[in-house]
């Protein structure tokens, strides 16, 4: 059947557009796992200090308050697994290694950018709600 | 000291402007747990399908993929205490219990949808990337 044939919906419904994009609402579809890693804390912060900035390992670890060693490890892993982190290791003495936002790592970075700003800029507003919800139902 | 005799910078570092804002690289900062609601992989998806429709709780559940009536129950309860999510529940028989979003839920729905979106289309690109890497690498 002529792809042009198609109404809207059906042609979106095709195999081929679907394989073409993810799914978020689907419990089977690898764009879950991105999103676990995008929008992990971690992965949230590194992005956020990454953005526009090559940093060291050591770095990282001492500009995002309360990361451990293990973590910022397995965060750096898990997104450059995914081809949005670069990672250079420089065998000088004493050795270290340096980290960067490809340029898919850098459009992932805008997106949490803004709603980072969002949040850290909404927070009060939050805060005010929360001190007018009863006791029990304070989130933790 | 008058306002607007500090420099920018310092007039940034006031008390005031910290209070007003929160800081998500800060440990301690009520942004961490705004960040955790809003960015856990069931906040992400409720904001997503709450977005300009008022849902009622099986609802919820049928289009989330894989979320359980425990972890959508306290998502939402988190959302509600964050004033992002307004409920209704409605004494008819049978009862039943209606979500919305309040304006700011809404807004935190517009940035979160477009970075799924962005997540969504860069999806096949990633997964490339996953294939390219050697198997240890694989994320999980």
């Amino acid at each position: 059947m002529k792809k042009d044939k198609l109404p809207p919906a059906l042609e979106a419904a095709t195999l081929t557009e679907k394989m073409r994009r993810g799914d978020l609402l689907s419990a089977a579809c690898p764009s879950r796992t991105v999103m676990k890693h995008v929008t992990s804390r971690w992965g949230v912060l590194v992005l956020l200090v990454l953005e526009g900035e090559t940093r060291r390992f050591s770095e990282l670890r001492r500009l995002i308050g309360g990361v451990s060693e293990r973590m910022l490890a397995q965060t750096l892993q898990w997104l450059e697994a995914d081809g949005l982190v670069h990672r250079v290791a420089f065998e000088v003495v004493p050795p270290h290694v340096e980290y960067s936002l490809t340029p898919l790592g850098q459009q992932a970075a805008q997106h949490v950018r803004r709603l980072a700003d969002w949040i850290e800029s909404s927070v009060p507003a939050i805060v005010q709600h929360w001190n007018k919800s009863s006791v029990d139902k304070l989130p933790v």
